[in-house]
């Protein structure tokens, strides 16, 4: 009856190879981005526990994949475990071979099957035990190219064709001792890298699923329970999570099992995961009521028959008895498959039918140029790609997200977790006359970072144009009570005449969305009639000397009426950045003429127009949001924001720092205010505030501005709140994040002196892009590298479409980028590392070179 | 050597006497609110399977706290066990009971300890083999008052004295099946409930720390794993919530125990729990160590030494051993307790230190009346009081944390989890031309339910105020693309004159706090150059109709304009509230009036004072938010609303309805404009949108609406957004909530319609307060109960004074008010029960007696 033909036990065949090193990519040959295949479902499967059958199921699921008769087409089925320790007397790919192999005939007497186990790796004991005398002596640690093979083939009388179906198993990993994994690698072999394991798992799953079109499937078997480590130490949910397959949870049907098994699946959610059905052993105790109560049916949960406790039982008979439990779990798997595939491609159909995206001419963003996000993982996204075989693709989050993000891998984790306490903690709590942990943890550890040295209160809200409102009403009342103003409006009879309070501000300056932040900049694209109809433009603004980077210079750019002044052109250049930001600067003849030349303007402002009540910038100010290529990128002059500040506070008008873009190690330092050396009266704070995860925004004010809303009558406060004033859950993620980044021992880049960022983009390829004759002019700070390409002339469109094909070549490298006119830019997190910024410009830089050549062509 | 004198077993008191069914206290007597005594520690004792050793845990804390020699004072232990299977064979509190009494004079030669251990309550079944002859045949079910009890007293050589210590070891419910609580339950029993469980664990929690000053501890411990079910089959980490005690995590040291210990550390975590340390039995593993860096070290882990197998080992040489461990246990726990207790007193002082908060005159609000939240379960908050004995007593979150809340216990720590995976999947990713699950999800559920009829596109902001500046600046753009305003302003000449947009608006009404929003308002406290130097007030503000409740009356009050038009004053009543909304209105003479009286107001309206772009109301509006006692509650007449809509649809005249606050079931329907029984051309959300947990806004428009900013420029696209539009984590949020609200099987309040909430408010005790002497007028609709106190003539103070005084009280017996100068309000969630609202109600009425009677003494 049997045709067990074959079982070969091939000899190794590169054997004792130890590892090479992975080295970093060089400049010139990046590696890919990490690419998952979606033509066929991929499964991880967890458990709640260690020997709750895990392998069990992955054997039932080949079986009922391979085995069944339902389907005539030719499949496949690709068994992985990545991390195997006991290994050999422990081997789950050969327990699922083996028994394959047993079971096929017995169930599908007709099916011609080719059966293969492979063990890719072991560490030297492991292999050795299997082999031993090629294994040299003190072969010391590190992981053996042990490629081990065993095949068979089960022959179902069609001798000589092509077998039907095909099972292919493979241990990655393999450790001799029966220990958790990390334990096993520590003593064995050394810690193995996760991305090394993910790449090794990346090549595996594509040599998995051929070109040919077979019906395939995959499962991937983790080791231990969900949050057991792997051999890197990092805990295997937080190890597989760039992949975010869908998985399946072997529960525990034993007393106590309903806990384990409601906590494993809350640590798979808490890592983001999707568990499609949850599979546990009878025990008698009907575990899996319970567990539809608290899945409240929306995960279906599967319970199998007791596994026979006889060793000696070959469990044949118990395949047989469950054979139905998983073809009713490999429906269940098929389905949530395709459903998944279906609303993937469904996606930017619906978007586009029911979004109404901010910033966006929905004209020009046809279906096939929306982008699904399936997920982040620390600075990356995992993006649907729709192909012949659709794929999921890593792409760097250059834009990261909007210039909100932060968090490394972990971090987020951490939030994640956090995040989930706070709300189950809190909830929300309404915050007048309250006091709850997170805001006056939060509100603390403002007062201590960025507001050291001169906030004493905080003032919360929703987000950075909510913030602004805040410091512009919070900056009025003070210089109204400086200036004398109030006294005579006390009574607030609002029909009465009142001054004209302005602003004073640089052009170019954006300070948010709402009307009375709007009104704080100059007018632009933005504040037009069709944009805002009720916009005035309530400031007196001035043009900003800038600096930039190009043709490996940093250069000084005057505005019209300050550059008559300065005819020496020498003082125009710096050697270094570091000097564009040097005190000394305050000594030098342009900080004399940049005082003269503000005093002038402001002296030129009529009072008929109003009284200017506050100075608003954005210190260290980067970028010039342009919708018309007509604008630029900027970065505005320190020394010059420096001694606007001082003009201002000589004439008593409150400063208010914009650092809702710069705060948070934006641009290389905590607080921006950093950069420029001097304190402002109030300053706002949003975006990276959270770490990237929810809104929340604050207003940093000093005692004195909060001194002039006391007094004995609520009029006098400051009316202005939100409801979702300092959320509970957004403080935490702050709380959080804050201490997170600058803590040297969490985040790398934090250098030992605890102020600055490591620089993140390489000196050597940044000079590289400034000296580029498509490039315009490079700006690097912090976490931002933004680059301007070259408009010919008027010609805007040019520079515009040169940047729209360059973003396309460089998301398929996986590095999402945006562009602002012609001005793209690359944007990193206070904990991305170097070495991954390094690799996003060189990627750059390799397009930047093939679209000149293309011209030149 | 031994000196244990007394070991009697009492014979059973109470017995089989069935537990009086619990009835909701009637409407005279309402219960004290929960209350957690805080002058000792007590701690819940989890673990992370059953079987890890937590008794031994609580055996080895109680001998450390009254076997110690350290401290001279009489010390008292409180060990709680509410779940007991497998009684009386398996009995944790017989264990820690005798292995202290064997312990003690091994230990303290000279301690004299007063020991007991008693079974309050037990299943008949439980309750018959340890008593089976007292035991009638054919019980039943139920639990029966078992009251039994054992005492020991070990006389450390000073007998005839006062012991030193006190073990009172109790426990609460048991039941004779070895098996989890909640199979136990439905064999014996029947299931207990949730509250009936937490009252009894409070008075154990009360007896158990008397009035003498003794160094007391207390340790609760669970059964089974953190997530196991207790006797109603909710999760045991679900059932303790509303204690949200600090908790000790006994964790696994076996293969696999590194991920059970982090699973269950994390299911806590997602309940809001601070688990204060991890204790775990060595099994050579070190498992320690992966945990300590999973915990970085902020929790500690110890490890006690291998666990004797040998049943017939008496602990006593292990307990030895591992003394120094639970000693260091000790210290941390008593150190985490001290150490919260004195955070709990400081958070006022630090609070008025750092916070600025809004709405919020700080003279007003010392140190004293700052109210510490230390978290929230559903609609209840737990609030510290700092007494002579300190406690955390629960509160009704009667304002609903500011118009934001939702949640019942259950969906907040389903809010929890979800909110956790979106953190860890998604943490935030930018919006334009993206498309991810939540975002989607949620702007389809928008267009589904709450703009189901009319809307076809969702714009996502952050709050309730960008979301309106947002649907003015959509508004706008409409009115102005149909009356030919935009050909000649497409060139965006700003500095062109262009036509003044006004909207038409209500008297009283309030769309946020950014200027653009408080543009829209009229002239009030809130808009003066105090407040708002930049407000112009740029509207035409109609004076509404109200209604309201008074003296059993639903009543209709008419401003001056409309007053003299009505002769008919009978026209001004309704038989019920049913009526005031009643379609068939539109008929009536007043509807003829109302229509005439717009009319002509529209038409007074000068063309010099700008285009009326907009007509902006809250549909179903209820309140109107006074400082000044001069304003007053309202319920805008909704025919009025209707009417008004009409006549600017004649008009064309874009209709905005801001439905920040009323959405979402605030009023009873999921959409307040279902109220009114018209559509809107834009509409706005926020507030309950996310549920309660985090800031999210989103204005909806129709497909016109949108068409109007399609073009072939950018600029001609709406260039408003935040960088967190569309944040995944509130998306989620949104997505959940919309659909549990609405969810007959999720919200008990839902009636099969499915489109109106029950009626949350007592109808009778409403009635009766509107007849209340000291009252003004009731406003009661959907999930909002206000009560506007009678002011005296111009005496504003005195309803300030009377409001003041009555939600002191009112916090006393656990309602958290807060009152709009003399208005006061109550309100629920969409889940809220009636029979919880009925209580809150009675609260009030109680004291509104209580506070008459005090004034006509």
């Amino acid at each position: 009856m049997l045709t067990l033909t074959s079982l070969l036990l091939r000899p190794a065949r590169h054997f004792v190879k130890p590892l090479s090193t992975r080295t970093t990519s060089t400049a010139t040959t990046p590696p890919p981005p990490l690419t998952v295949p979606l033509s066929h479902p991929i499964y991880l499967i967890w458990s709640a526990n260690t020997s709750l059958g895990k392998t069990l199921v992955s054997t039932g699921l080949a079986a009922s994949s391979l085995l069944s008769n339902r389907h005539p087409r030719r499949r496949s089925f690709l068994y992985l475990k990545p991390i195997q320790t006991g290994y050999p007397a422990d081997s789950d790919s050969h327990f699922v071979f083996s028994k394959l192999t047993s079971l096929a005939p017995r169930r599908s007497p007709h099916l011609s099957l080719l059966a293969s186990n492979h063990v890719l790796k072991a560490s030297a004991s492991a292999a050795s035990s299997i082999l031993a005398p090629q294994i040299p002596q003190n072969h010391g640690k590190g992981m053996c190219d042990l490629d081990w093979c065993e095949e068979s083939r089960v022959d179902g009388g069609n001798s000589g064709n092509a077998p039907n179906s095909e099972l292919v198993c493979k241990t990655m990993y393999a450790w001799g001792d029966p220990v958790s994994p990390h334990l096993a690698a520590e003593r064995e072999s050394g810690a193995v890298e996760d991305s090394t394991l993910l790449e090794l798992l990346q090549r595996c799953l594509e040599i998995g699923f051929g070109k040919e079109k077979m019906d395939s499937f995959c499962v991937i078997e983790t080791a231990g329970g969900v949050a057991s480590p792997g051999p890197s130490g990092s805990l295997q949910c937080d190890l597989y999570r760039p992949f975010r397959l869908p998985a399946i949870l072997v529960g525990d049907g034993r007393l106590g099992g309903i806990s384990g098994t409601i906590s494993a699946y809350e640590s798979l959610k808490l890592r983001g995961y999707d568990v499609v059905a949850v599979v546990l052993e009878d025990h008698g105790l009907v575990n899996e009521v319970p567990l539809g109560s608290y899945f409240r049916n929306s995960v279906p949960v599967l319970v199998l028959p007791p596994i026979p406790q006889d060793l000696s039982d070959d469990l044949v008979e118990w395949y047989d008895d469950t054979q139905n439990v998983f073809d009713s779990l490999m429906e269940i798997m098929l389905l949530a498959h395709s459903e998944r595939i279906k609303r993937l491609h469904n996606m930017p159909k619906r978007a586009v039918d029911v979004f109404w995206w901010p910033f966006t001419q929905h004209t020009f963003v046809p279906e096939g140029d929306v982008t699904v996000i399936d997920s982040r993982c620390g600075e990356n996204f995992s993006v649907f790609k729709a192909r012949n075989d659709d794929v999921m693709i890593q792409q760097f989050d250059a834009c990261a997200s909007w210039w909100t993000q932060g968090p490394d891998a972990t971090l987020q984790t951490e939030l994640a977790r956090d995040m989930g306490y706070a709300a189950a903690r809190f909830g929300h709590v309404m915050f007048p006359e309250n006091v709850y942990e997170p805001a006056l943890e939060c509100a603390e550890l403002l007062l201590e970072g960025v507001g050291k040295g001169w906030a004493s209160r905080t003032y919360f809200s929703d987000n950075g144009s909510t913030a602004i409102e805040i410091a512009l009403k919070m900056a009025f009342r003070k210089f109204s009570y400086d200036h004398g103003i109030l006294l005579d409006h006390l009574k607030d009879n609002s029909a009465e005449r009142h001054p004209e309070l302005v602003v004073l501000a640089l052009r170019g300056s954006y300070h948010g969305d709402t009307l009375g932040a709007m009104e704080a900049q100059a007018p632009s694209s933005y504040t037009g009639f069709l944009q805002q109809p009720w916009y005035n433009g309530r400031g007196f603004f001035l043009d900003p000397p800038t600096i930039f980077l190009y043709n490996n210079m940093w250069s000084l750019s005057l505005p019209r009426g300050l550059d008559s002044q300065i005819l020496d052109l020498k003082n125009l250049n710096f050697c270094s950045r570091d000097n564009v930001f040097d005190k000394s600067r305050d000594k030098s003849d342009i900080a004399a003429l940049y005082s003269t030349h503000i005093s002038e303007q402001l002296s030129k402002f009529p009072e008929s127009k109003g009284l200017i009540g506050s100075l608003i910038i954005e210190p260290g100010k980067v970028t010039h949001i342009i919708i018309q290529a007509a604008g630029g990128m900027h970065m505005v002059d320190p020394l010059f924001q420096r001694v606007l500040v001082n003009e201002c506070r000589t004439r008593n008008i409150p400063i208010i720092f914009d650092e809702v873009f710069t705060g948070f190690w934006r641009l290389g330092t905590e607080s921006a205010a950093e950069l420029l050396c001097c304190f402002p009266d109030v300053a706002c704070f949003g975006k990276l505030l959270t770490g990237g995860t929810v809104p929340l925004a604050a207003t940093l004010a000093t005692s004195a501005i909060f001194d002039s809303f006391i007094g004995d009558s609520k009029l006098k406060a400051l009316l202005h709140g939100h409801s979702y004033s300092a959320h509970a859950i957004g403080c935490t993620a702050a709380a959080k994040s804050i201490r997170w980044f600058k803590d040297s021992q969490r985040n790398p880049n934090i250098t030992s002196k605890g102020s600055l960022l490591s620089e993140l983009w390489d000196e050597k390829l940044v000079y590289q892009i400034s000296s580029h004759p498509a490039i315009q002019r490079v700006v690097v700070l912090g976490t931002l590298c933004a680059v301007e390409l070259r408009v010919e002339g008027s010609n805007a469109g040019y520079g515009s479409l040169y940047a729209s094909s360059l973003l396309k070549k460089l998301r398929e490298d996986g590095v999402y980028m945006r562009a602002l006119g012609h001005v793209i830019y690359l944007m990193g997190g206070p904990c991305t590392s170097p070495k991954v910024c390094k690799l996003v410009l060189v990627k750059v830089c390799r397009r930047l070179e093939e679209l000149s050549q293309t011209e030149n062509d």
